[in-house]
């Protein structure tokens, strides 16, 4: 595949952002949603941060407290037998799960799509008992004139995803938890297909240990239902432990065209391609054997979590998929693919 | 609590069920919908079979294949160290998951809610790609003059919860999958509330290992959203480990009382009860303390999976709960609680 990275990659990383209070720090910026508005590219980038502070016997943790209406510190002993830190994004204490960070949705304004002015505070930020971990991996459907932005919601209740609209960027309207624990990867079809909403979404099975690709219908973005089974991981392939929505869907004149990321037992996540029916987008015409967008760079195999290139949107202009991607959950980067590149491995 | 069990308690068992297929045999009849239609009293059953024969070295498991159209076979080496039989319910092999038996629903009329004539047939059996594992804990809701039943379908994709309809129990229509993988106990309230419809529903969180009841609401029933965290399980109670819905909620003076179970840490299952706010379901008025049915008779202690009640289904008349519930994943039994003494103990 013939991917054109920026040779500014990555766009944006920590040093970029300005944590949103004092006393913190930002570990990582990337999973962002993207749209335009007006001659604009606009970002809502996930910011990663961690309270600074602590010592060596003790790792600090913000939550949000919603009886407080404020961020709090939790403190977890390194020493103490309880307390596992083994995967680097969660820690587990007495049985119990938490996030090492807690991120919000920052939003970055650019004329050219690669030099990004950011804003100083978060666009949305946790506020309710279902964001006390936080709010990631934000995507933007634009849909008849408004903005609709899903967004991972994470609490000790689950990960959850919540939508939230605008019109200009400016005032958000929260509209609730629409896809209930554990659901995330959900990208909105950004217009209705005979009469209903789409949105392919990727609940995970406990009982079964699936992570699959589902497509939901809607009449009113809020409500669910409708259930289908699209897909799931390829065993002995790149995507064989687990596969997501990744970009919002946009329309070629062969059907729908989704970017998903694919992740091994290595937990190497690449970017695939699937195409699906115009009419009937539970129907997939073509999948591609191999990634289109793997980690090679060294921004995208080495960092807080290497070997990751992820997206939640894309750029479908001038018949160039213009990609927005977190690697290895630190920094944001940005490439290009040409459509007819893409549409030729999905015929392989 | 004073529970008026059932002198004839169980009141149907497996030997009552004629198997579905030759060479099958019932392994239980257990937790069951109810309804009222005329004057008969009408349960739909949750029928457990599995196939006779395999021998000491050989587990046979049965599963509806969706491209024959019909049920085949499937056998497990009991001497492979591949395969796990631990749980009695599941059969593991080569880190996949299985069922040791397949459920359909099978109808049952009686006109004193005691004696029950069962069909021969399966009301509702396997028979698309997320029934493969077949049909579970049915719930009825009656609305606008059609009976709505939710069911669990479980495949290799997960555990969904569907929806059907009936006019008359002779006649069902399939409405798909309304909630998606991992998720049951989901009892849809008999009315609108404020316009909406309303459900309890229980999905289970990997990532934070927990089973909590959720409320979404819907304008269809078929698509649900706004989902709102009612409750979960209580630290060193008989609810600790994790909570669902139970029968369809009724309406009483104080609110809608909500019959749910709990299990403890040893896999014990109680049934409780929940008052919730008459106009906003998603507000608890009163939770019990204890259980109001506990496992306690032999035939709820001892069996296929023995400590275990639960309910699907009960019928609210003249101040008494009917309660129809399942023992031990075996048999079907019968119980009567006056009202009074359920809120008496919520006021505890």
């Amino acid at each position: 595949m013939k991917v054109r990275r920026c040779r500014e990659n990555p766009i944006i990383g920590p040093k970029d952002i300005k944590p949103s209070r004092e006393g913190f720090e930002v570990v990582g910026v990337f999973n962002t949603a993207v749209a335009r508005l007006g001659d604009e590219v606009l970002l809502l980038l996930r910011v990663a941060e961690r309270p600074v502070g602590g010592d060596a016997n003790t790792v600090l943790a913000a939550i949000y407290d919603t009886a407080k209406g404020d961020t709090i510190l939790k403190e977890f002993s390194r020493n103490s037998s309880d307390n596992d830190f083994s995967d680097p994004r969660l820690i587990i204490s007495g049985g119990r799960t938490y996030l090492s960070s807690i991120s919000h949705l920052r939003l970055a304004r650019s004329r050219d799509g690669v030099h990004f002015e950011i804003d100083a505070e978060p666009a949305l930020a946790g506020s309710n008992e279902y964001e006390t971990f936080g709010l990631e991996d934000a995507r933007i459907s634009f849909l008849s004139g408004t903005y609709y932005i899903d967004y991972v919601a994470v609490s000790p209740n689950g990960v959850t995803t919540c939508l939230a609209s605008t019109r200009d960027f400016e005032r958000f309207e929260r509209l609730g938890v629409i896809f209930c624990p554990e659901n995330k990867d959900v990208a909105i079809f950004p217009r209705k297909i005979n009469g209903k909403y789409y949105a392919l979404h990727r609940p995970v099975s406990s009982l079964f240990a699936t992570s699959d690709i589902w497509l939901a219908e809607s009449d009113d973005l809020i409500c669910w239902g409708n259930h289908r089974y699209i897909m799931g991981p390829r065993a002995g392939k790149w995507d064989e432990l687990k596969v997501g929505a990744g970009a919002v869907p946009f329309e070629t004149e062969q059907g729908w065209l989704e970017i998903y990321h694919g992740a091994d037992r290595a937990n190497r996540y690449c970017l695939g391609a699937v195409l699906l029916d115009a009419e009937k987008p539970w129907e997939i015409i073509a999948r591609s054997a191999e990634p289109v967008l793997e980690p090679q760079a060294d921004y995208e195999t080495q960092g807080f979590f290497g070997n990751v290139v992820f997206t939640c949107g894309l750029l479908f202009e001038d018949n160039i998929l213009k990609i927005y991607y977190g690697v290895a959950d630190t920094a944001v980067c940005y490439a290009e693919i040409e459509l007819r590149d893409v549409i030729a491995a999905l015929a392989e």
